[in-house]
């Protein structure tokens, strides 16, 4: 960023309209225009207030003077991508927590253990994730004394790569309280020495839960170091927004220190968890967007069913490979509805999860039963939408209904998806351009930390049906391709109006904000292996430099 | 307030060093200077964003052009009051809820519950206290019946003018399942008629429960109406600033409403009610001081006793009025402590609740015990410092102590006092000259809504140690009144002081925000009983009017 002259107080009171412009010129620039087409321009003029004031093209008089110009040397520029289903703490978190799942022997994981214990001496206890004492060709459980080795000052508790159990240290044990005399929990074990009964260390299944009540929470430090971990992580894939999906009011908190501090970067939409933290955040309704469009609570999310691979999304019909059960509900119509209504009566926008064919019938009857009496600009949200029934797709296209769905999971699950649902079922899964062809309006995400956040590899996804490996030849279900432009409308405009912002960010056009990305390539032309590369050089946001792949740690 | 002219931007531009001033003149204004002597002025020029840019004496030249001018008229201008001590969010509920302590007669009672049902047609419950049927001359209690003839939609819940008791009608028994066959819970009654077991409809004691777990919650618009009648009751007396003693999240997320909306008038110094709620809503330390320094977290209030009149302060001795009882200490030395170094090791200040002399000393023994740790600006404040052994005194002058003590609490509570205490010990009762005397800083309060909000009462009662009817002749331990000027201190600058907002507010003086009172007489040159009479005119905060007598809802 290149400061060429700061004009005097006179000269900026007498040029109207901005005080404090940015130039930013000599780019490859493209947006969507209003209908979804490509816009194409070279230079943008961005005020004092993070909005856009011009957009320039080849040949369009640039002012006079500025004060910032910066000379995008021909680079790309794109606007900001919106990930519209996020968790942004959970990104944070998932990132600042040990990660064992690349070692290969115990006497690596102990030195990884010993190495984050040294780097992290303020943490009250070691937490981690992802051994597998196969992969170490261990041939048993690891025991408390091998973790005691590296670490025996603190408590240190370490999950299982399938999560079904826990590798902790003598502090941990002790902290749990745990002796040889602790009786094995119904649907647990606790691993124990051959004679005596002395715990080894490892406990599985439910007993993990004797330890885990009483690892802290997280303090408003750790909680403050996520969301600036989140943060950069998601703006170094290009994200600068993101609608976070189960908003706690210690996220909140967190939320607005940075924005209060001045560090808050990225723009969250959030959807609180439930809708008791939802009248907790935001009171009467839906709180007013803050720190320069930043910060919004905009509504609640609710869960209809569960998910798809441990045949918890509830279907019409039985799971192809588990034909006695069809899934379940985690909440009723009854239940559905009565939480709509509670949210919809102080105007809090609903965003509710449903995977299964059945689920997604149920949110589809219960907002076509509610739209009569919450009338005007909802914006239902239905999230994933992963499985519906084709008989139902048409109903998407009533009632303004949002389909926010997230490409890589298409990817991700197609194998498990095929078994889950058999051959019959499958023209309802993933069913993007079906439900945009009856109206509803698409906005794109990724589920993160579930899935990495990166919408490089979701625009990729979403124009093949293919994953990174190219697979299946010609795509799955490829009929439900999307063209790059509805792509990028998906990650962009339809996620800001999917989120009530538009005509605040999503596109680069006069009075939105100055949100945009300079990468090395344009997606609208790169191969779709190419596009999966995409590097990202800089990130702007509010027509600030927000993220820099110079000075970005790694 | 006129609007005399808008300059030009380019004026505006070459008008240094302010854009868009203030200038109110022609007033007989007053401040303490930074040593507490008496400053007069006679003009203030306040600049766009609330400070004060000059003060200015009579023959000093006024600017040539500014963009609002204020006439005073010759009125009696003086720095807004800063009540250190209050419950804001009690202020605003107590003066919305129904009262029914000035009713004579049960007909009159009906008659003002039908009124007040009718005057707010969308509260779920229909809450009230201060009913008492030996006033009513009824010679019985009154019955849910009664309440039913004049509301019998939805239920009502009046407390007994001492607490004791609570009046329901049939939808509130109904709502919390009381019939002829609940049994009286431990401690309490349900009255009953006499054949059949059947409820009349008052509860009695522990009894009170069996409904009082029924009444729901204050819903968010509750709160912020109660915020804006709270707002409106305290800048009616000339406070522009309170300290909040135990704030809850539901509480803060209402002033951060009304930051955000715009409608936060008041300054809000918030003490969080425990550890827990200031983590929640500090975070790792004190808020930032947010909206122009309207509101800041800045610390917690714990509590070490109860109070004197229910005999739960802890004293030295024992109670003179019941030998068998010293009170008691709701925490204990070590678990103050702990809840102290949590706080102060995040660099939260401490408000600390002592009322008993026992307490008092354990509290300074436990500030005296941790300073050595946590040293630096601390401001250790003791709320009340009621009763002070006098061998204790000198204690509170050291290590930067502030005594934040309720003027009014010595006039209402003499008789009590002494009844409580016997004669010996009254000298170190509300010894506010004496603990001033040592060094410790002194900041009034009302502790409202336990007392009114009143500091004009507050300001008589510090210079008199007399109560509104002259009582006692000469005043109660008449040593300890303050002079006028000490007094004034204590409400503005030593406020500002003990919430760590000297230089922002407190004072007139250059640099600090524009609060003041336009008010129709001279406090320092008043009779203590004109004193008590003071009429605020105007009340401005930042700058700007934020009360005025003559538009305001009484």
């Amino acid at each position: 960023m290149i400061r060429l002259a700061i004009t005097s107080a006179l000269a900026l009171a007498l040029a109207a309209p901005a005080q404090a412009d940015t130039l930013i010129d000599n780019v490859d620039g493209m947006t969507l225009d209003a209908t979804g087409g490509v816009d194409r321009f070279t230079g943008l003029l961005v005020g004092d207030d993070g909005r856009i004031v011009q957009v320039l093209r080849r040949g369009d008089k640039r002012p006079g003077k500025v004060d910032y110009f910066v000379d995008g040397k021909g680079q790309f520029l794109m606007p900001g991508l919106i990930d519209s289903h996020g968790h942004v703490m959970g990104i944070g978190f998932g990132a600042l927590t040990l990660d064992l799942s690349e070692t290969t022997s115990l006497a690596q994981a102990q030195a990884k253990i010993a190495a984050y214990a040294a780097a992290h001496p303020d943490r009250p206890w070691i937490l981690g994730r992802g051994w597998n004492q196969e992969l170490w060709g261990l041939g048993r459980f690891p025991t408390a004394a091998e973790l005691d080795a590296v670490v025996g000052d603190k408590p240190v508790w370490l999950t299982r790569v399938d999560g079904h159990a826990g590798w902790a240290n003598s502090k941990a044990l002790a902290a749990a309280g745990i002796t040889a005399l602790t009786k094995d929990p119904a649907g647990g074990k606790i691993e124990r020495v051959a004679t005596g009964g002395k715990p080894t260390g490892v406990l599985v299944d439910a007993a993990m839960d004797l330890v885990e009540k009483f690892v802290p929470t997280p303090r408003p430090e750790d909680r403050d170091l996520a969301l600036a971990t989140a943060q950069d992580l998601l703006l170094a894939r290009g994200v600068t927004a993101m609608a976070d999906m189960g908003t706690t009011i210690e996220d909140w908190q967190a939320y607005r220190r940075a924005g209060d501090n001045g560090t808050l970067r990225l723009r969250i939409m959030a959807y609180a968890g439930g809708t008791e933290a939802m009248e907790l955040i935001g009171g009467p309704g839906p709180s007013p967007w803050l720190y320069d469009d930043k910060l919004r609570l905009n509504g609640v999310k609710l869960y209809v069913d569960g998910a798809l691979g441990s045949r918890g999304a509830s279907l019409k019909a039985p799971y192809a490979d588990a034909p006695h059960t069809r899934g379940l509900r985690i909440t009723s119509d009854t239940q559905l509805k009565n939480l709509m209504s509670r949210a919809a009566l102080d105007r809090f926008q609903l965003a509710i999860h449903a995977i299964g064919d059945e689920a997604n019938a149920g949110v589809l009857a219960a907002i076509e039963d509610m739209s009569a009496t919450y009338t005007g600009d909802r914006r239902w949200r239905i999230e994933h939408a992963q499985i519906v029934d084709p008989a139902d797709f048409a109903r998407f296209g009533r009632h303004g209904i949002i389909a926010s769905m997230q490409p890589v999971h298409q990817t991700s699950d197609r194998l498990m998806a095929e078994a889950r649902l058999g051959p019959q079922r499958l023209t309802g899964g993933y069913a993007w351009k079906s439900l945009a062809t009856t109206g509803a309006k698409l906005a794109f995400g990724s589920d993160a930390p579930v899935e990495l956040p990166d919408p490089f590899a979701g625009l990729a996804a979403a124009i093949t049906r293919q994953g990174p490996d190219g697979q299946p030849f010609g795509g799955w279900q490829p009929q439900e391709r999307l063209t790059r432009e509805e792509a990028l409308a998906a990650y962009t405009m339809n996620g800001a109006y999917a989120g009530f912002a538009e005509g605040r960010f999503g596109r680069l056009v006069r009075g939105e904000r100055a949100d945009f990305l300079l990468v090395d390539r344009d997606p609208l032309l790169a191969t779709p292996s190419d596009l999966r590369a995409t590097q990202v050089r800089q990130v702007w946001i509010n027509g600030r430099l927000a993220w820099d792949a110079a000075t970005a740690k790694r």
